[in-house]
């Protein structure tokens, strides 16, 4: 036991340091060869989608006598339609303007000294992810395209995927002349892999990104010694304020919960002005109702729909990600900030209001990544913000937050250019 | 022992929660009465400053008493001249612009949804300093602007003067209306206090800020389990490329080295274009001697003078703060990238160059929070670089990187307006 850890100890250090001196020529990389590297590794998916599958038949079959549900299985199965997804995915990204080298603002002092700060890559990223084959291109990508060198390490039921999509990760790389170590994943199921990419590997990884359950994410969490891009949960909230436009409001709420139930930036509570409980509360209730949505409220709510179930105080901390919607009637925007600083999780919520004065009390007081008004929370989504791609929604405060696009994968540095000042 | 311990946890995590909520009122405080807190925190400094330099006569006595040096004792010392420096610091805070709510970006998406990213406060900081009593007020009222509430812990030499200027601070808030829990100074000099702050008092720290010696900044890197904005030291490194300006390349390296040198942004060492060592190298390294500077150099750089002493390896990564330059021949600007990377902080370097592809081919390449052209280290400054005041240096990647000023202690987040929109 000592030796297999020590084992992978040393395995995961070599991973890191020479992610850490691959980083540094990518730092510096140009945008064509990131391009090119990107492109080829599209190319080499698609020519190589027989032993792709080949090795996805090898994870099913693992996974089908392991017992693995039907859902785990349909996240980790591969065909060749998604193989074409996951190599125009990784086109969309060669298509995305290069973040690094962009100057995000510039300014002249008076002793005439030009200051600029410039977009650089991060450093090195390490990502850990579940049984999603596709997440070890779709992170890869992401993390080249910043300038990043990446650490991933799949799910032990998805490896042989993972390492064959990874194949054609590397041949890219090569055709592009960029260093093969740019993108490595992790060639061990042994779990005491992530245990090490927890310590950050002595100072050679930025930052981690967790994609997966719930689990995953708290233990990466509480266990990280280094910066972490992720949430925990997503307990999206709508407010119906009684100035909302009725057509508005059911179109909303049945579309933040009902459009895809098990998605992030799903809706999990609806909360109710009460003073329009019997109208529109009734009306987008109803509406739920009749799409196949479970609505488990308070007396006040049960009074309003017959069908509705109590509601315990668990509900208004839960994430169902289910066809299942927790309801309450609130006083005022005042009362729904306030239920959502007590049971949300910082991820998006949305206010449905006429009322501009309500709707910026809300977009000022909720402390959420994602606030919205008039819109549907399913639209947390870092492609939907015009971001291209994310690697996944952060809710946290530090560096990212929101959606973690291209450009939250970069740091930066300033550039002073002078004519010989020397400081008085 | 366990009694005192428990008692220390206790206060702390009493600090953390009085904070969060302070935190969450000041997120949303007016600018007119952030800047009212600062001005009549300035006005209760100089109606107070008799007790205040009582205080400090009590921690200068402690001081001398324990045998601390000349310099420490320097750093401690408060008169009227420094009070009244410390008050004008708060109205300079208080004319600064509000970072809270600022627009830093605005788009449009297809579908008419409005994304705008405004800038919102961090929560609350932690700041862990040292004897310089100064802190406590530049450090409380940065925080404060950037709406974000802290908690103050100086070094238990400065005890009572801080706490002398913490009691201003109070009064600027309750003046203003706003909590005076936004400002709260640790009520303890029990050293056990400094490992409850870096735990981050059960996530109601959401990042650290040491200001002080090495020591320091070591201990809180290595030990927080919050993001820590820091620098470790400062090996600033001046590069003399062979197609410097004479004249510029003399005044920059006296400058940047002996300026003032107990400062971060001090130079350490000289790398010298070996093909230029003889003309423009000697120029320097003579104009550097003459000021009064010790040379530890190379073979080579003995030979262009003769009071320079022999260099070991340890010099490449020390950091003096004292007159001493360590200095090195270098074979063109690959060369003297090669070197900092190998020994640099990642603080500051300036190439002195007339020859703009070296100095763009330096700027690129060398990874630091600021790289310069043909100007001194020593603007390395959050008001040099007119961020009007800084609440320190950072080094690392995430977050923050170069002078932390207000702008690097706020979040951000995303408001959405729509009109209805619905994902398809």
């Amino acid at each position: 036991m000592t030796d297999k850890r020590d084992n992978v100890t040393d395995i995961m250090k070599a991973l890191g340091e020479k992610a850490r001196l691959a980083s540094r020529l990518l730092a510096t990389a140009q945008t064509v060869q990131k391009n090119l590297a990107l492109k080829e590794a599209a190319k080499s998916l698609r020519s190589q989608s027989p032993s792709i599958l080949e090795a996805n038949t090898r994870d099913i079959a693992k996974g089908e006598a392991d017992g693995m549900s039907k859902a785990f299985l349909d996240r980790l199965t591969l065909n060749e339609a998604r193989i074409e997804a996951i190599a125009a995915g990784l086109e969309a990204i060669a298509a995305l303007p290069d973040p690094v080298g962009k100057i995000m603002s510039r300014w002249e002092r008076p002793n005439g000294l030009q200051i600029e700060r410039v977009r650089t890559p991060l450093g090195v990223i390490g990502v850990i992810y579940e049984s999603r084959p596709n997440v070890t291109a779709d992170a890869g990508a992401l993390c080249l395209k910043a300038g990043n060198a990446v650490i991933l390490r799949g799910g032990s039921d998805s490896y042989h995927s993972s390492r064959a999509i990874h194949a054609c990760l590397t041949v890219g790389l090569e055709a592009a002349g960029l260093p093969v170590d740019a993108i490595q994943i992790v060639p061990t199921t042994d779990r005491a892999a992530v245990g090490e990419l927890l310590t950050g590997l002595s100072g050679n990884v930025d930052v981690l990104v967790p994609r997966g359950g719930k689990s995953l994410v708290a233990r990466v969490q509480s266990e990280a010694r280094v910066p972490v891009f992720s949430h925990l949960e997503g307990i999206c909230h709508v407010y119906i304020d009684k100035s909302a436009d009725p057509a508005k409001a059911e179109a909303i709420s049945v579309n933040a919960k009902m459009r895809r139930t098990g998605i992030c930036g799903a809706a999990e509570t609806l909360l109710i002005d009460r003073s329009v409980a019997e109208t529109l509360g009734k009306q987008v209730l109803e509406a739920l109702s009749k799409s196949g949505c479970t609505i488990r409220g308070t007396d006040d709510i049960q009074a309003l729909i017959a069908s509705a179930e109590k509601a315990t105080e668990e509900d208004w901390s839960t994430e169902y990600l289910d066809t299942i919607i927790s309801a309450k009637l609130v006083d005022g925007v005042g009362d729904a900030i306030a239920h959502i600083a007590k049971y949300g999780s910082n991820h998006t919520e949305s206010i449905i209001a006429e009322d501009i004065e309500a709707a910026e009390t809300f977009l000022n007081k909720v402390d959420s990544a994602i606030v919205m008004h008039n819109a549907s929370t399913q639209f947390a989504d870092g492609g939907e913000f015009g971001m291209g791609a994310e690697i996944g929604i952060a809710t946290g405060r530090m560096h990212a937050r929101g959606p973690v696009g291209l450009e939250q994968l970069t740091s930066f540095k300033y550039r002073v250019h002078g004519t010989g000042q020397i400081r008085p």
